[in-house]
């Protein structure tokens, strides 16, 4: 059932045609019915105020040219990740205002202005830079304030330690480590924020692509750390910024 | 050196027997140093606005007598999880103030007043509540309003969807499931907030204790997913009330 | 949103009271909506042709008194799996015309008539029967006739050879196997029939509790063989029966 | 013993050189004796109304052309999977009956009619698109009516919501699913029809290529899933239209 | 179709009541037929050489008396593994001329002579034993000669080294190890015969149950080396035994 | 202590120079120390009745040149495994009596003339026969005479059963199986000869390159069914010539 | 060959009944060959100055009293582990010079004076504190001074940081964790000397009995970390101060 | 608060401007306050007696000749691991007094002497020595002395018992093993001093990458090894030498 079927159905009702009791019968099940008009997007949007993320990767340049093309007519934001070089190249002659950073390999065309919190992107080393960036960048997009902490992984402590104050003056702190993966639980145990971890696949041998990364962060007694995919940047990124926000929903 | 060694040493550089240069050698090692006055207890507090949690299910009856007593005195709630039966009633016979939550197996005395945001704890199947109800108290004992929604599991996921709203209304949402561990990508999907997912070892055979549960959760496809240790609802509980705090913060 | 309201909104449609547009309007968010009328047994029992089914197990003889009455004053067939046998006795002392199969340990009350087509069931060795029993008794209860194809395993074929014709007159086979679980692979090569596979937990040392039996399973190189989870007999019934009542549907 | 052999053998009974229980005797073991005349192809042929699927990625092109050219000649149908593009240009050039699809990567000579009934094919995401074509194609190819219905994943739940009749008006359905894996169970709690789940390798991290998807599908708490390999679509759309047929069975 | 059925329709042919076409054309499916006559113990024991071996540990007693009886009646070697010694004292008490062994748990009565070659059972420690003790018992029930070679693990090579003789005058060795399961490669470099390898569950940590040893012995670099299941100390001293018979075969 | 200096302690000994007690006290410690003489290829060949195997793979065509130089020299048989075809060209060049076998990949002179027994190589589908081929013609090299009994695996039983006489009267069989891996325990179930299971890495997805079919051959019911490692060609045709040998021994 | 045998030899070489070359020819083989006063006792103590330590779990009570016997004749010092309380109480009733630590559950007879250097025994929590003990009193056995570092973990870092010159005075450290596993890389990021990590089985969910703890210190960023099993205190303390003694061996 | 405001703070203390109380309050805070003189490169120098190692392979040739020429210039040991042929004669070009080791991948300057104890690298097979060559090298860099004991794995295990004394004689024992990974424990029962095992990656099938070695090595029954992760011969050779320095501590 679409709009206008729901329509010609009210319709019948005020004529007298149908009545009320027929009408809730089959509206009843409405739950399960064809709808016609929603739509991802906007559902999406509305929701998290924030418009759909662009997964770059496996999209062909048409589909990304498409894509994009109907967010900026609709004044969206633009965010693509995980974009390969060339097809950035393609999306960057089309729309000029664009930015592509290379590191993160994150395409990003900003319009409107959104506002989040601030937001701590912490690294154990400069392996899982790429990966903090594609956090950083993202929660940029989504108007948080980052703070960039990079390589204080718990090898040498003192590092992170001197730089507490500016991670526990945040609203959210994205964590990103590979190898052992301890760097969350330390910062977890120095300041009194929400901690997102995000395990990296930088390491070798025994550290599984990851997987021991991630096991030793979902272990954490550390009471303040939850865990996102390996490797998964834009989750971080997006978790933090929207546990930043959560001030403007009261 | 602990405070009154520093103490010292500063009358000495007031009183000229030791030069600045002196003192800023023997000060610079000061975070490796003993520092004798710090406590865990303190800092934690100081940090998340909350005192340490007493994990009672290892500790003796005696021990756990003695630690409640000195929070009681320092005027501090008191939350011990994982606590059996008949410890809670060595417990309550001697602090009658306090409660015990049989089925989330914790003990609480409540002291002065706390205030939290929102927070929904939803659950996939009724197995899952004992997990569950140890992060509703968990919240609640943090000052959180927690909303229950149990047992709207996929199989069945209209008693989900009649249900939406209650959710999205809070500032986070602990999401515990067991067995094939889906609710939270679903609930991620609906709901503009964020997801604190807890997997349990509810479930036989592939589930393998929850394992193939807390792998679901870390592949979610909702960016607004991120998952603690298995059977963890103290965590989950704390990380979403943190959540629902942080408006308070800026 | 309940019935009522429903209703209340169409009466006020058809009384001219609010506009077909602003009906329109608010019944398009219906499918997120409270709806109050629906339960999950209904639908469940008008999509399946077969009421819910009650997990034993985990459940308190209060419970089940509770759960299984209602299901006997709707003239519902019952089928409780996972039974203990205690609990089974006052199940039995309360509603004298069900049944318990200790093997399996299902308790059932047959009310109505219900037809679905043949299913064989197969196990490898006797150690499988009580989960093989779960399902033909599954089987049984939701109409279908049941033929036995027991201790059949791979280490002897002929045993299997020679009953071949039996199975492959079946409409769906359910075949239970644990230890290196190949008996499934190997029926799905004998006969053009669709087969469920249950791997069970039966073995020890690198069958790692069945999960060494499901990984054999789902790589069978027979493409008419699907897989359920270990030790999952009632499932395996169900799927089976399930395909032999697709006639039916046409 | 072939069947010429077995012919002489009857002969010399007959003709009384060979006494009755000497004949018992050599034939008793005729379970494990060389019969000569079998053959895989024609056995499967019969047993599943379908000829034996050809395997096409690891073949060389000379053999498949040599394969293919047999069944041409025995006016049977042809389903290569896995088949590369530049060996699907040989089949064509030298078979211009033949259609490749390259998503699917499956070459397809239709000769004859076949009948079977609708299965329905459902996707979580567009990268899953193509091991839901070999699902879909096969299911074709093998006479039944497929219904797609792509990129109803559980991050939004509603996609799926409107399209549930028509998944529910079908004998079965293939439901595709990378990542997490959870839109098999979802589907399989939403129609009362056989769910043929097929976890894809689609994701990264813990997914572990498709493993994680796998578990979440085998603990699926709804009743009507059952589970193949890993990217295995070609196994779900064949066991699909197998269900899809069992009505001409009996 | 059974011997009698056999039978008769040679019988009909040779009276030529049934054509030689049409009983070929009868006999052409014998391979997937009825027989009837076949019974897997006589089968089993014309192929090895020695009676199915009956696993105790499931079976009731009453199950065990019926079992052994039958086999003391046909005047066949009895052998039955992993028993418990409360049944094994209900066996004992009915036949008196069998023999129990608590540390292997094998309950053995000897009928008729059997002979096989010389086989050495070799143990990493003495926690490994038990596993070991069933694989010699399993040898002798077989008519092997057994030389015990125990507690020659790793950690003190040199114990292992002064036997070396005696397991190379062996026709295959069992080699038992718990733990880190070295010894069987170590034991494979230093003789020329077959090893096959037995992991044992004895450990803890990191050598989960066995699985650790498994995979050592299966990576093992020296080729005379062949691994069994986890603690299946009856499979060891059943395939050396084996082995060390092949002689009679030529 | 080389030979030289042991017979130089001797005439010591002899000449009166040292005492029997101090000769006694230097030799005890003999087992750890300096041999000199002893060399790994002699020692080999003495205890194996074969010369060691080159594994080709990752040594240089230099290093290759070389060590199969040298081997003929001695007169010794040349077995070079794992070979690429460029490298085995550049051995034809220099060898021209040797033979390359590009799917084995083996490199091959015969010098002399070796006798074993009958072995039986039996793979489950075409994709094996590559591991296969490594096993047939290692133990051909070795004096075995080999039976190849391809492309019967357990989706289409009726194959092998054909070809079970011709198995069974071999002294050993090398079963080699990927995906799913259940052909081995099928075949020992067939016949009453050692079973020398080879798991491929043939399969896909849940087949985790040959791990399940690894644990599926482990876990075989079938008490005449040993394992080698995964793709361990050579090390399957080497063990069951081994025991086919057995019987020069006696 | 036993000292005996060898005596005899050589006094035959002396007295010219055996050549000189015939006697080398026989004890060439003597690495290989029965000695029959060799035992594992003497050489280990050799080797490493310290008797071989008993593992009591799994002896007897008679073993253990004879075992202890013997070492105490000959004056070594006793070293029992993993002694329940009861077979404790039998060793003390005999040997009343014996200590038993019931939470280590060592047994103790110092006989003789060790000497070895400092060791630090470091825990991440209070549940790890039984394997430390077992590494404590271990390398107090073993003449080490050993100071207790506990309850240092990483969620309140400064608890360690006060504390590191204790541990950097230290010849090597044993760092005890479990759940997370993160605190041996902590401390070898910290001090400059050899960490000896023990991982423990405490903690819970996607631990899996401290699976997670292993994987977490073998990846460990810090290069001064290596790792023994899972709960093997004994084998911490054992390897610390075997560091502890090299001094003395230069 | 860097050393010039600590040193402020300190002279107003002198002062008279800030009062003593003040100035503790402000310095309690210390631990987690900014230090900004600290630097990691220094500090880890004095903790190990050795500069950082610098990890070249994921670095850019730019950024290698910038750290090696700082280190140069302050006449530290240069130690560049992991490094690519064509990165290597970048740096041979700019510093021709470095040296390129390509079999271990490590470029090298020295400058001036340092000195520690003896270590032995043993590897089990020839494809293990480039791991070892990184754990040898490391060691020489620290000024280790190194002996090489290659090619002695527990396949032919007299090649190891030759060489015991050899490695018995070190401080400190690097083993290196690829495959079943047994070596380290066959050394350990050997000699008398710390082992650090080096699993290694060289393997196929069950080897898993390494891990089945790993677990072979953490499972050792030899109570004098330690494990570092796989494939890290740098981590074994820093341990070891680490080990052999212990006695300058004293």
């Amino acid at each position: 059932m679409d709009e206008k079927a729901l329509s010609q159905l009210l319709k019948q009702v005020k004529g007298g045609q149908v009545s009320v009791d027929d009408a809730v019968g089959r509206l009843k099940d409405l739950p399960f019915a064809e709808l016609g008009y929603a739509t991802v997007d906007t559902h999406r949007s509305l929701r998290f105020g924030f418009p759909e993320v662009v997964l770059g990767g496996p999209k062909t340049v048409e589909q990304l040219l498409g894509i994009v093309g109907t967010l900026v007519e609709r004044k969206q934001t633009v965010l693509v990740t995980r974009l390969q070089q060339e097809k950035a190249e393609a999306l960057l002659a089309r729309f000029p205002k664009g930015e592509y950073h290379p590191v993160a390999r994150i395409f990003h065309i900003k319009q409107g202005k959104r506002k989040a919190g601030r937001v701590a992107v912490v690294t154990a080393g400069t392996s899982d830079i790429p990966v903090a960036e594609e956090a950083a960048l993202t929660a940029e997009a989504m108007g948080a304030e980052v703070r960039r902490v990079y390589d204080v992984g718990v090898a040498g402590i003192h590092r992170l330690l001197r730089r507490r104050e500016e991670i526990q003056d945040c609203h959210a702190a994205v964590v990103v480590a590979g190898m052992e993966g301890a760097l969350p639980g330390v910062v977890g145990g120095l300041v009194g924020i929400p901690v997102v971890a995000v395990p990296t696949s930088v390491g070798y041998g025994a550290n599984m692509q990851g997987v021991s990364a991630l096991l030793t962060m979902v272990n954490s007694c550390a009471s303040n750390v939850a865990v996102v995919n390996i490797d998964n940047g834009f989750g971080g990124g997006f978790y933090a910024t929207l546990i930043s926000r959560t001030k403007g929903r009261r």
